[in-house]
């Protein structure tokens, strides 16, 4: 997938947090296109081979690595940069965990756990899991970004104005990202890619999964978004929605314990109906569900959706 | 569309509010099928005719009457009640409008606003919005509940556990609705029909339009979900999807507050690239764009985006 022109920031050229103070690893000029190698969100602490105990051992100093800074010839404050994800070349393995004290439902599942993931980057064919399920592929970018104006280190476990660990599950090929450039010269980062998640990324990790991502930066002057923007270039949940769904919702005042509710429901659902344990179905949401907010304005109470694509047991 | 074996209720049977002491209009046996007439959701107060100084002169008093109720044979509390939605007559009229104090974004829209629609009602072709704005069309029921439990008159404008003004868009033909029942022959009612909306209803309002509805109910005996679940026939969004989205977000710790901040940046956006109005813009992001809970894991900031269906412009 690689071709001449594309200069090759390598994987082992990555950086563990934000901070405008990283020196670039390269510099691109505007029109230019990039590829990127990426290491996995556990920073590689984790492998084909690994078991939960591994997941329990994890250091979190070393999650997230992101690959660059690169430096935007001519990007200054108050610009937009223009990314545009062009392709992605997928490594064929993942991994999806329960992390203690991460997720959406972090008090309910204080154990973790581990799934391991193959895919054939040739078919990119929905990958196995458990008995009878299979998961769409979309890879995509969960982590891009442009250093932060502020100085200092910064956690890169929260997502900014400036993009980072946003885990837009859309932000897959061909989609057109606009960030707010805050330093002069951008420095982007990007990682953390995934072959596939839901809306939401419940559990707190997806199929984590090292790739390659070609992306092209331009610049629009004085453009920058107040947060990232993006445009896809089609349907976004096709590769999910053939057979429908089964949604179950979260009504209540606040969106966030909404939510947990509608996730909560899912998890029973699939239990009963799949033979899932709670944690295995919980993964699985991560992977493949999407949180809606349905509506947000019949005050007080609001409606979330989980949205889970019965294509995974067709 | 209504078939001799359907008994039909008719829109002036209608009440307002939730009260398990409203005496039925109707019994139905499991399994049997009814047929809805509805009133919009100003309770008549709107017309094709009207003028925004009919949107100021509303009584809230009057607004989101629902047609029922009717009693369900053997439905007894702690049994689900399994509604099949199975088919709409629209009435090719709708409205859509800011009520003032109503609304995402109602600190910044203190003046109501009405725009009223026209479709096809054989066709079912998307519906003009202003200069070169097409809507696609799913009619689906913005309000459908049963009675709670607890006596006495409550409001129909908060959804609750039993359903109600639920607004969630994909409650559309085909699709099949669990409701918790709380009192004996659980005391259905539907109303607040919509030709359109986006998931989320962010402006207050959708395509506001009367319509007939088919339903069929039966009854899963101790089967209560914690709260309303649902089942799709297929996809949820092939009528907006064919031409990707724009996609703006918010990103911060509060979940209503990226929601708003994702929808101040969608009106920016359809201002700037179509000539609306920000009232205009407003409305018709309720009518058909969605929100979405993109990341709500990586503390303490999550991402909502907003996205706007490109079909409406091309």
């Amino acid at each position: 997938m690689t071709t001449p022109q594309r200069h090759t920031i390598h994987a082992h050229q990555h950086h563990h947090g934000w901070d405008n103070a990283h020196p670039p690893v390269a510099t691109v000029a505007p029109g230019e296109e990039m590829f990127f190698e990426t290491v996995d969100a556990s920073g590689g602490q984790l492998s084909p081979d690994s078991s939960v105990a591994d997941v329990a051992a994890m250091d979190f100093g070393l999650v997230n690595p992101v690959t660059g800074p690169i430096r935007v010839e001519g990007a200054k404050p108050g610009d937009a940069l223009k990314v545009t994800i062009l392709e992605f070349a997928p490594s064929g393995w993942g991994w999806t965990a329960l992390i203690p004290g991460f997720g959406l439902l972090a008090d309910q599942f204080p154990d973790p756990a581990l799934h391991l993931w193959r895919y054939d980057t040739t078919s990119m064919a929905p990958a196995a899991y458990g008995p009878g399920g299979r998961v769409p592929l979309k890879p995509f970018c969960g982590t891009v970004g442009v250093a932060p104006a502020e100085p200092g280190l910064h956690s890169i476990v929260p997502p900014r104005r400036v993009g980072g660990n946003m885990d837009v599950r859309d932000l897959a090929a061909g989609t057109v990202l606009w960030l707010p450039v805050e330093v002069e010269g951008a420095l982007f980062s990007l990682g953390d890619t995934h072959a596939a998640q839901g809306d939401g990324e419940v559990c707190g990790t997806a199929i984590e999964s090292p790739m390659g991502v070609a992306l092209k930066f331009e610049i629009e002057a004085g453009a920058a978004p107040a947060f990232p923007r993006f445009e896809t270039p089609g349907p976004v949940t096709r590769h999910l929605d053939a057979a429908g769904y089964h949604v179950t919702t979260g009504v209540g005042p606040d969106l966030f314990q909404a939510a947990r509710d509608a996730l909560s429901g899912m998890i029973d659902l699939l239990g009963a109906a799949h033979g899932l344990s709670a944690a295995e179905a919980y993964m699985l949401c991560s992977t493949a569900a999407d949180l809606r907010i349905s509506e947000i304005v019949d005050q007080p109470n609001w409606v979330v959706g989980l949205y889970f694509p019965k294509v995974v047991f067709v």
